[in-house]
Formats: structure tokens, C-alpha cells, sequence
């Protein structure tokens, strides 16, 4: 692939000082225009060692505001980082609406370290799904993405590797200068080629950069990015996102067909020493887990005074804290809502071997955000898609996920919603937006069935529990988790 | 001073079970009432090895509302954190208004650390400066701090390192479990003595709990945290921040007699040799500056339209993008104007070996918010006091600190104003709050000149530029860097 690319192209330095300035102020206006149309643009360049990213990188953000953007060069991952799925770090950094990231040397790098050092456990096809959902969850929610390589010889490579040795102080900041070895190139050659062939998708396409010439490269590489944020800019002011609520299939679903819980109401006693049973297992489990590095996350769904606090506060009581994190979900925070709705919770993924329990989720996206209308039709619909493929990308981490929606009946919300009220203890608990989302129950209900429907996976499945007795429904809560991890830890 | 402690004291199982419910349900009360006031609230508890501190928080927990608190436990700086000063992370970790944070072991490990091990490099002294001014930033600010200290006699420590070799399980989570030793008992007691001594303030006393019993330990450590809530509510109520402006001086200051730019205007040939000389240099230098691991700030602040942006260009294009980064400061956002002032700024420090640009800096609390009434009398009178603390902090951890006031008078600004309207290409540099910021002017001087006045320190000086002749204000800005970082390169 890589033979069709004319190395010797060149710019005289007489033509890149004709050309540069308006370039650059160019892609400035694109930046402000960008920014006005709350438009995230993520650009990443990959490509040989010495092949000189930071320096055409570096001309880029001369002509950027820095306000816009932010850049972040490539590092080997910290321990936090480490300890998340690798493209943990990377959804961190993604932008918000308006604003750019540059990313020196990207993902890419970790699906390139896999191929050559097949040998040290990684899993590169995974990888590389990963890397594609990645950024097709980007692009579907209106990111940019600008992917370039910037391709140089062999020759080439091994004369840059001279030359370095002449200008060490330079080379201070090259990522594994001291290792460059022409021997190597032989060794990327097939690598880079299918990673590019791979991953060339019509959303987030590559372009090769011949980067022999300094002058060459920088007007190539912008020249890029100035047509793609054109095309992006024009794309995004010819279209109108519809702003009306998705349909809804009727309320059914076969996980809803709960047995009857009076048949599994169970006494103070029966309750106390399960609760204890359980309880104590987790306990201990907890430690099992810390040591195996397993990371654990349990989602809390269901109905308003279903019980998720109750049932929450049973299983965290019995984990320390230093290893149990709590993610109360509410709405997103301005920060939040400009970033694509599942980055806050890749932000609050835990450690390995670390716990967390989400009570509420990103299933608030075909939930509550659905039934308000604050989310489109197309975006409810790629929800359920881009939901499952998080939960992969969870559970093939070594994640176990546990997920709970807890179902009461409509008569049961209205007597605890009028115990609540009556109860000075417990009268924070019940808000006027209680009673308006009861009264959009069948609506509710609707999204409920559907959403069970399309993400109950194989890796990722529902435990629907009736809660319209409390004790069976904690007990259960508890159960699962504790057989959860007994059955991973086997 | 531990002599004077009790620990004997011990609370029954029955006392247990009648008094805990109700302060928990107290706890969670004032924590709701806390949020509705906006005070941010920070717990800390440090103790012996093994003297459960993590058994005592989890208590705590319980009773608190997960939305509302995060919790940190204790661990060796990440290599992030190591590259920056010691406190970072923990400034960090500051809770907004209205939220908690829950420390399971502080700041203090630090100190404990160094007096332990004298001859690792560290420097208590300094430490303990930094701690105390660190919960004064806090409290003045209207934070509320709770230190909690468990104690546990010599005899009560070996009987527990007993008790934890036949439990190990439970023991992986215990910070440095496997070297605890009970000869550290006595090398340990007068650095506890001597830390809690130095560091019991009135606005972050200590509390020494009696930690042999567990349901004392929880019962006096609550108790504890509910007065301090309750005090801290009601004086909370009881306050009315004044939002008049603060007064002001005559605008004067003998940094700004300066010389007239006339004299020093740079002939386009002059200009060009300067900026070149003085920029290879600084990139050079910025190498250098890495190897050695030392961080550099370079601040800009200035009159509008002074020419902050081109005299940044100018020093940005000579550095990697890969060791500089540039921070526009603007308006804080929603979640900063929720944390201490100061809180963005210690985000932002660059790491050990690279180069931060502020575009804009803290100095914005003594001049825009000073003049738009957005900071009161006694918070500007605070911030100087505060931000040469800051400085002296970063100094002292090693930074070199460069602060730039670029000056123009106000004609000048009025040409520059005009030509920004009429140029196309600049139109976008100017809005309707530049006009604004001008009618002001004379409020604006008064602000810089008392700024300049009581922040122009030993470690931290001005560098004031005029700027109506812009070439000479360039080249006399990479010049001071330059001869900076040269300096301390000595």
C-alpha cells in the first residue's frame, strides 16, 4: 500500500511562505466557525518514529486558538490508566462541543504495540473493534475525526536516526529515541499497513502524509484538516436534528412476567439471616476480587420507590470504601451534556478490582432522556447499539456486570409516594418530579419493555426483580451479586 | 499529650444500638442542609496503623447521601502527582459548595513521612507551612475542615498486628500492612505529638479519638463531625457577604513610571535579529529545562488589546508542543466557580520539566472581578495575601515563575480598538466587554496599580512592558524568559 505514495514531493520554502499564512489563517476561521457550531473535532496523528508529527503538529497549533483546543502527546499509560481499559484514557480527553483535541501519536499506538509483541497477552482483533466502535460512538454524535500518518522511507528513517545522534538535546522528548533501530522497519512495515487498511472507515478516514520534506508535510497534513472541517461545517448547517420523542412499541416484555411476590414474601427472620448470609459472603468475596483484580460494576434501574436506595445501601454496607465507589446518576451537569452522553461514564469506570454500583445509569438515555424528548429518534435508536458495545467493551475487559431493574406496580409507587410524603424523614426523598414522571407511567412502561428487550444480552443480562416486597427483593439483590462473583472467581 | 486520652472508654452494644441510628439520621440531616447552604465540607481522619480508620469512616458513609460526598483513600502519589507539588492532588480533591469529601488518610501522611525519613530530601518546615495556608485558602473561603486523629496505645497496636496475621484476607486493603512494626510505635509518637501540636488550628482543629472500642471510636468521630456541621451551619446562616466593591486607591505605582517606549522603539531589522536570537535560545533552553526537571509559568496579564496574544505567539512557536502548554483563562465555568478561586490554577501547573503559558491568570480576582463587584472587600483584601502564598508555593517547590504586565495608555488602546473593527481578519478579537472594560478605565488602573504594589515580591516579581511600541515589548519579553531560565540554570 504504501509503494503508491511519492516520497520526493516537495514545497520550495519560497512557495510555503506563499502559501502558509493563508492556510493557517484559514484554518483559523474554520476553528471560530467550528466552535460556533458546537462541533468536536478530534485530530490524531500516527506514523513512523522520526517521521516529524510534533513538528508538523506544532505549525498547527501556531494558527489555533488556544482556547479550543488541547494536546496531548503520546505517554506510556500512568498507573490510573493502567488499571482502566485502554481507551479509557482516551474518552477522557475526547472534546466537548466546540472544541478541538490533538492528539500526538493515539490509540493507535497501543493496536500497533499488540501486533509486534504478539507474545505479551494482548488481544489485538478485540482491539481494533474496540478502536472502530470507539470512534464511530464519535462520529455518530457529530465529532470530526481527522486520522493522519505521516509516512517516510526507510532510507529516510535511518538518515533521521544519524542525524539525532549528532542533536541529542532535541531528542530528549522523542518518545523511545534511545530504541529507534533501522532493523524495526521491516518489522511496522505489514503492521501499520493493515492497521491503516483496517481502520479506514468512511466516518474517521485516513490520510497518508509523504513526509520526507518538512514544507510538504505541513501544507499536506493542514490542508487536510482545512478540507475536512469544511466539509463537516457545511454537513452540519444542511442538518436539522428532529427534536420529537422516539415511538413506542406497547408496554410488554417477557422479562416483566414476574411471579407473583406474595408467593415470596419472606418473615423478619427468613430476611435477617439471608440478609446475613449474603452480606457476609460479600464481604469476604470482596477481597477475592481486589486480590484477582477483577473489577465489579452492579446497575441499579427501576421505577421511582422501587427501592434502589434500600437495596443500594444492603450491598455497599457491606464494602469498605476504599474499594466500593457510589455513582449516583443525575442529569448531566453542563460539562457533561457537551461531551457524547457515555463519557461520563467511562470517567467513572473502576479500577481493577474495585467495585462500582451505579444507581441510575447510562440508561437513562432510552429512559428518561427518551421519554422527555431529549433525545431524537436516531439517537435512541443508536443507543441500544452503542449501549451493548460499551457493555462488551466492560465485560471483555474482565469486568463482571450485574444489572438490576427493580419493578413495583403503579398502585405500589402511589402508597409509598404517600408514605414518603407523610413521613418528615423521609418527605426529601419525594419531588414534584416524582409525581409528573408517575404520570407518565405507560409511557414509562413502554421504554421499559423496549429497552429490555434490545440490552438484555448474553454478556450483559437483566435481573428484573419485583420489589413490591422489599425483603425478597434486597435479598435477591444481594444473592445475585454474591453468585455473580462466586461463579467468576471459579 | 496522647498521656491525657482515656482509652478505656467504650460504648456498650446496646448503647450502641440506641444512640447510633439517631445521629446517623442527624448526619444525613445537617449533610442535606449543608448543601442547601453551599458549604463545602472536608473530613479528614489520620490515626496509627491499624487503628481503623477506614472501619470508622465506613460508618460514616452509611449515613451520608452518595450524591453528595466522594471519598479518598490514602495512596502513594500516581507518577502524575509526583511530577507536581504534593498538595496538587489533594487541591484537586477539594469539594465544590455544598458537596463533601472524605479523606481516609490526608496530607499529613506527608509530613509524617518526611520527619520519619529525614533523609530522603524532604522538607517539613516547608510542609507545614504549605498545610496550614492550604486549610486557611479553604476556611477563609468558607469551608468547613474536620481533622480526626484515632488513637491506640502501643499495647492495643501489637495485640492488633497479631490479631491481622490470622486474617489476612481482610488485611490486603490495609495501607502497608505487611511493615507494620511495633518498634515504629515510639518513633512515631513524637512526630504525632509534634504535628497535631502545630497544626491545631481554630479554623481546622484536631480531634483525638479514643480508638480502642470500636462503637466509640464511630460514636465520638460522628458526634464529632455532627457539632462541627452544626456550628458551622448556624454561623453560616447567621453571615451576609457584602457584594459592594472594594474601595480603592489613586492609580499609581512606581512600576508603572516607565520609560518612554519611544526611545526603545526596534527598527524591523533590530526586531527581526532579537526575536530570532532570543527565540533559539529559549528553545534550546527548553531541553535543558526539561532535563533538569524544572517547571516553568510564564503569566501575561495586561491591558485589553496590550498585545498579550502576539507576545505569547511569539514565545509559544519557539517550544514543543509535546513540554508547553498555553491555559486561556476566562471566566470560570460552572463546576470552577464552585471550587476555591484559586482551584484551576492549582489544576493547571504544569508538570516537573515543562512550560505552562497563562494567558490570563489568578491575578483576575484583584482586577476584573475586583472592579465587577464579583469578588467582595474582604475576599480582594484575602487574595493578595493569598495569591503570594501561591506563588511562594510553587517557588518553593522549584518552579520558575515569570509574570508579565503588559501596559499601553489609553489612547493607544483606543487606536488599537479601531483598527481591530476595521481589519476583517481581527474583527472577531473584539467585542462589546472590551468597550465595556475601557469605560472603566480609570477603576481598571487604580486595581493594577494596588495589584502591582502588593504582589511584586522577592521570589515572584513584575516584569511591567510597555507595549505601545509592540516590537520592543516582544523581543523584551522572550528576553526576560530567556535570561530567566538561564539564570536558574546556573
Amino acid at each position: 500500500m504504501f509503494e503508491q505514495y511519492d516520497l520526493t514531493k516537495q514545497v520550495s520554502d519560497e512557495d510555503y511562505k506563499a502559501i502558509f499564512p493563508d492556510l493557517a489563517a484559514h484554518l483559523s476561521r474554520l476553528q471560530r466557525e467550528a466552535r460556533d457550531l458546537d462541533l468536536p473535532v478530534i485530530i490524531t496523528a500516527d506514523g513512523w518514529n522520526l517521521s516529524g508529527i510534533s513538528t508538523m503538529l506544532h505549525q498547527f497549533v501556531l494558527a489555533l486558538d488556544p482556547r479550543l483546543y488541547s494536546y496531548h502527546a503520546a505517554s506510556t499509560p500512568t498507573r490510573e490508566e493502567a488499571d482502566r481499559p485502554f481507551l479509557w484514557r482516551f474518552w477522557l480527553r475526547t472534546p466537548t462541543t466546540g472544541r478541538m483535541a490533538i492528539f500526538d501519536r493515539s490509540w493507535y499506538s497501543r493496536l500497533t504495540a499488540e501486533r509486534i509483541h504478539p507474545g505479551d497477552g494482548g488481544a489485538p482483533e478485540r482491539s481494533l473493534r474496540e478502536i472502530t466502535r470507539f470512534e464511530r460512538h464519535l462520529t455518530d454524535a457529530g465529532a470530526v475525526i481527522i486520522k493522519l500518518f505521516l509516512h517516510i522511507s526507510r532510507d529516510e528513517q535511518a538518515e533521521r536516526i544519524e542525524r539525532i545522534k549528532q542533536e541529542p538535546a532535541a531528542a530528549v522528548l522523542i518518545d523511545g529515541h534511545e530504541t529507534v533501530r533501522l532493523e524495526h522497519y521491516e518489522l511496522y512495515l505489514p503492521v501499520f499497513e493493515g492497521m491503516i487498511a483496517a481502520t479506514d472507515t468512511p466516518n474517521a478516514p485516513w490520510t497518508v502524509v509523504e513526509a520526507h520534506d518538512r514544507n510538504f508535510t505541513v501544507i499536506k497534513g493542514m490542508s487536510t484538516v482545512v478540507h475536512a472541517l469544511e466539509r463537516a461545517i457545511e454537513e452540519r448547517r444542511s442538518t436539522v436534528v428532529p427534536r420529537y420523542p422516539a415511538p413506542l412499541q406497547p408496554p410488554s416484555n417477557k422479562l416483566l412476567d414476574l411471579p407473583d411476590p406474595s408467593k415470596h414474601a419472606l418473615s423478619k427472620k427468613e430476611y435477617h439471616e439471608a440478609i446475613n448470609q449474603y452480606g457476609e459472603q460479600i464481604t469476604a468475596l470482596q477481597y477475592s476480587l481486589y486480590r484477582e483484580r477483577l473489577p465489579l460494576i452492579v446497575v441499579y434501574e427501576g421505577w421511582d420507590a422501587a427501592g434502589k436506595g434500600g437495596a443500594i445501601m444492603r450491598l455497599t454496607r457491606r464494602l469498605n470504601p476504599r474499594i466500593c465507589q457510589v455513582e449516583p446518576i443525575g442529569p448531566p451537569n453542563e460539562a457533561e451534556s457537551r461531551h457524547h452522553y457515555l463519557w461520563r461514564f467511562w470517567r467513572d469506570l473502576p479500577k481493577k478490582g474495585h467495585i462500582a454500583v451505579f444507581d441510575r445509569s447510562w440508561y437513562g438515555r432510552v429512559l428518561v432522556e427518551r421519554v422527555e424528548g431529549l433525545s431524537s429518534p436516531s439517537e435512541v435508536e443508536r443507543a441500544y447499539n452503542e449501549i451493548n458495545e460499551f457493555e462488551e467493551a466492560l465485560t471483555d475487559w474482565g469486568a463482571l456486570l450485574v444489572k438490576f431493574w427493580l419493578h413495583i406496580d403503579r398502585n405500589e409507587q402511589l402508597h409509598r409516594f404517600i408514605d414518603r410524603e407523610e413521613d418528615p424523614e423521609k418527605q426529601w426523598k419525594i419531588t414534584p418530579d416524582d409525581w409528573r414522571n408517575r404520570s407518565r407511567w405507560d409511557i414509562y412502561a413502554a421504554s421499559v419493555a423496549e429497552m429490555l428487550e434490545r440490552t438484555d444480552t448474553k454478556t450483559a443480562p437483566w435481573t428484573v426483580i419485583s420489589t413490591n416486597d422489599k425483603r425478597y427483593a434486597r435479598v435477591k439483590c444481594l444473592r445475585t451479586v454474591a453468585e455473580t462473583v462466586e461463579q467468576a472467581l471459579k
